[in-house]
């Protein structure tokens, strides 16, 4: 016997796993990825992994059981609708060691859309067949209940259904982000390696990443952000580094989230 | 005692490994993943998976091992230079188990490149700290040799060094592609699923995805693509579908490789 999911009210940490073999083959240029990166990190909740993979049934299982052991939340991209290769349900089911079952909500959901075409009813039933444990997550903006199966959200992969439900689902579980400055310095990471060392040595908790730059004519060789969730331990160590770095070296000093940007 | 990596000649399967906070936290946009796609696909090599991970030791080494083993070639991206968040080498040396040794050709480069700048030798002198079996790969148009170890290519993530080192590196062993077909329909994946499926059941090499269009006005609603290591075959199963569907719902065909697009 098994029960419904309980419901997911607190997330600090959450994985992604993007299913099809169009994205792997160049078909189509996945844009999942960036969006959850992005709301990721405006909700405040740290994004363990994504991974990207074929749609193989086996291959599914094997990654959405080792992937939802790791964290809070796992959300699926992909590989649910009507077609031969939508494999995503079976295969959080087998994961799970669950047995399918039409779930009745939907089955009477798909039943009332499609009264008028009963040729297709068959073809779109089989969104209707999901693991034992399945909660229906349905929310203001969402077009179609999420599949919650313990602790996995299982979501469509085309980008604009994606975007929807992906944010009307983590609505739920917003955080506050941490903070972030950052230098844009003329030394290479080699003269800068033992000053962000000793920054770290001080203030531990603090996030510290060096991102240079090569063959391109910018005014800096390197990008040096550090993040905390805490303004004045992150003001203190962003002071302990350019304390130690020759002044004529600082190109500038950026506050706040940083767009994103291609290295 | 461990012996050199053997060259890596045939290459069918690949899977790549991206580490680093930045991309997770969204400093950085990854644009090597698109790249090892594009050129998977033109060397007619599978790629298994993609996957996007932190820079954490024990993580790196797990991922590394876990995705090596299902793989001819697995290709990592990140974590490869003279700071502290640089992990990579030590962790595919405990993925296999193996120890990290100052590789004299590397240490001698290194050595000879900072000879007038002595104070960073020692932070520099980390890149020449490999696995034991460490092949290095050096081929005209790179920059540095490729750190190989057992099947495993080893990359710094910087995009214009990753695209220069991997471009050279794979030239190794490049294959022919799979040729495409793409249709784009009127008709919803619920009204093509049956005919999809009859192709497949008489052409079970032909690789078939469906992507249908949603929220945007366009002159098609689904995508249809075929693809075939085998022309006539290719133009068999087409044939096979364009008889089964209404002829006013095919928009146009396109033949060969569809550019990369966003859905």
């Amino acid at each position: 016997m098994v029960s419904i999911s309980p419901e997911i009210t607190s997330v600090r940490t959450m994985s992604l796993l993007l299913i099809g073999a169009e994205l792997l083959r160049g078909k189509i240029t996945d844009a999942n990825g960036p969006l959850v990166i992005e709301e990721a990190r405006s909700a405040g909740v740290a994004l363990r992994e994504i991974t990207m993979i074929d749609d193989d049934l086996l291959g599914i299982a094997t990654s959405v059981r080792r992937m939802a052991a790791d964290v809070d939340l796992l959300v699926t991209s992909g590989g649910v609708g009507p077609t031969h290769d939508d494999l995503t349900l079976p295969a959080v089911a087998q994961a799970f060691d669950e047995d399918l079952y039409e779930h009745p909500d939907l089955r009477d959901r798909i039943s009332a859309y499609y009264a008028s075409r009963p040729e297709q009813l068959s073809v779109w039933l089989r969104m209707a067949r999901v693991p034992v444990s399945t909660r229906l997550v349905m929310d203001e903006g969402m077009l179609w209940p999420v599949y919650q199966v313990r602790n996995v959200y299982v979501l469509p992969g085309v980008p604009e259904i994606f975007r929807r439900q992906f944010v009307a689902a983590s609505n739920r579980f917003h955080r506050s982000a941490s903070d972030m400055q950052t230098l844009y310095v003329t030394l290479s990471e080699g003269e800068i390696a033992e000053h962000l060392e000793a920054v770290l040595a001080s203030y531990p908790s603090v996030e510290i990443g060096s991102y240079p730059v090569f063959g391109r004519n910018t005014s800096f060789r390197t990008r040096i952000t550090l993040e905390d969730a805490d303004p004045p331990t992150l003001e203190r160590a962003l002071a302990a580094l350019t304390t130690r770095l020759p002044p004529a070296s600082i190109v500038r000093v950026t506050r706040g989230k940083a767009p994103l940007v291609e290295w």
